[in-house]
């Protein structure tokens, strides 16, 4: 049994929270068997957006087929 | 007067908030005393929940009694 | 192009997100063109606040005047 | 559901794997439901000791009964 | 002349040796020109599994074609 | 033989050595076999005291019974 | 919009700019929308190369396609 | 409520104690409601002064006024 | 003697040591007595910039006077 | 008594636990007083080695003669 | 010019200055140009030594001879 | 084969690849074997030097003969 961890930055003008749900929804959506996930950054993009953008950059472990 | 620091791990189906107001819970609920807490790692946990759960391990920090 | 980084504490009873957009609004009141909020810390302090007080520690960036 | 975690030094003259089995050995021992470890240093005492001494601090962490 | 790192988390019944192997294997099985791997993490899983399962995060290092 | 660590966090209106000490008396005063102990962090509390105090966080290790 | 973050390690006989340049050179050949890369460590490698080998390694974040 | 925080390095020739101290007044003597003082990093200076000079490297977190 | 650290980060679409030149050129065009500079972060910004802009974020050391 | 730490990086081709004695051994082969020894980093090299080398880099710590 | 680092780790019964000059003696005792010191680690041995004995890990900075 | 690492620091008043090169030069030229280079930190001297002075703190690795 091996994991790959790959890293994703996920982003919400909501809340960190939907940041971090953004990254694990893009994980689920191309690939399988995700594990966990590890927040590694949180920020905030004000410059280069509309609006506050809540940034997370999250590790996200899934399972490699055998 | 001397602090006493323990490390919890919180959990919530909901929120990051919530993970890190359970763990304070349980603390306040066996502690006297509780002055702080410093949140150390945020993660979500997948495979092994039936949904998200949102996850923080927090040190808690408690006045001994002299 | 400079950018200067300053350190701010916000707070907040009710969530850790608002706690950093107390930071934030605060930043924005007094500094012209903030580009981006790093968050450092997120703590709860408990006995010297009426009720539970979210804190986070965020290094703000923004642009010098040239 | 919350966790604790607590911080134990295990040692052997054999290998590092027995130094960390030394300490789970010792958590199982005296607690219920210990779900991880995570090894934080490795270190061999050579002055104190009659033979090289392999010791493991780990991080245990053990599910709170409710 | 471009190296790419990875992150696999491997795991063994055995020992550390064997679960920074597992994830070797694995990474040979897949890549071409591996170069080197460094230790990131160790850990015991215990409560998930039916024995102690060593487990090694590791970075692998590879060359990529030109 | 198996290690636990603890953390304190002794005071002193005088200096830091005080204050580690005020945190090694405290473990020696409720811990059999204290054997070392390392500095994590050291501060200076300045509102909520009547003088500067001085604190030191210390992790304190003892060695557990058989 | 979602990130995503990969190392690679770049080399130069000349500089440590040119080695940086020359890992975003490898990422721009084989990724759309690469945004900014951070610098995590740099080296020089002597034994394994005829002449002095610059290195770097970096992290590349490159925006996903929805 | 917003906290900022500077970075100072005292320094004194007879030990770290002082050094902080002379930190700490500095910047009592500028800022109103100075709260708390962390120490970064400890070190001595020989050659560029005639005896041995302590710095101590401190974060100063004081509450801005509303 | 008092010294004073503040963070800035400086650009250059030439090199490191260029972004470097110029968050201390900053310095010392508003500051007394810059003493020494430590380099904390580099990178480089692509997607926001017309070519390549090397980023170096330093914190700058002056001291204050008496 | 005064301490010195070195830095050395021993090799095996069998194990971590090997790789690391065979640090202590060139240790105690030139030093007397070796007291206690740290492990920094592990890694194994695969391109510049017949088969897997497993690398440990230690810091060994010996008592000065006075 | 350049500048070499060594480790060394100074104890004192008395005071962790005490420990830090300690090791400073040392390092003036048999190197010329000694520059500046750098305190890494503090710590308090109880078990190994009749009383508390301090000590500090430092790092030793000195000019190297053309 | 065993390898030892030492900390040297190199200065330049042109650019910080030459305050690397100028530290693997002294290194180069007192032992044999150097293999590669690690950089620790980068920073300027600015106060007690005519001009800019770069330096850049690396270690040094070299093969110990059998």
């Amino acid at each position: 049994m091996v994991f790959k961890k790959i890293t994703l930055i996920g982003s919400s003008t909501e809340s960190f929270d939907d940041a971090v749900d953004d990254a694990v929804d893009r994980a689920e959506a191309t690939l399988e068997n995700v594990h966990w996930v590890e927040v590694e950054e949180m920020g905030v993009e004000i410059a280069t957006a509309d609006e506050r953008e809540y940034q997370a950059e999250v590790e996200v472990a899934f399972q490699l087929e055998d």
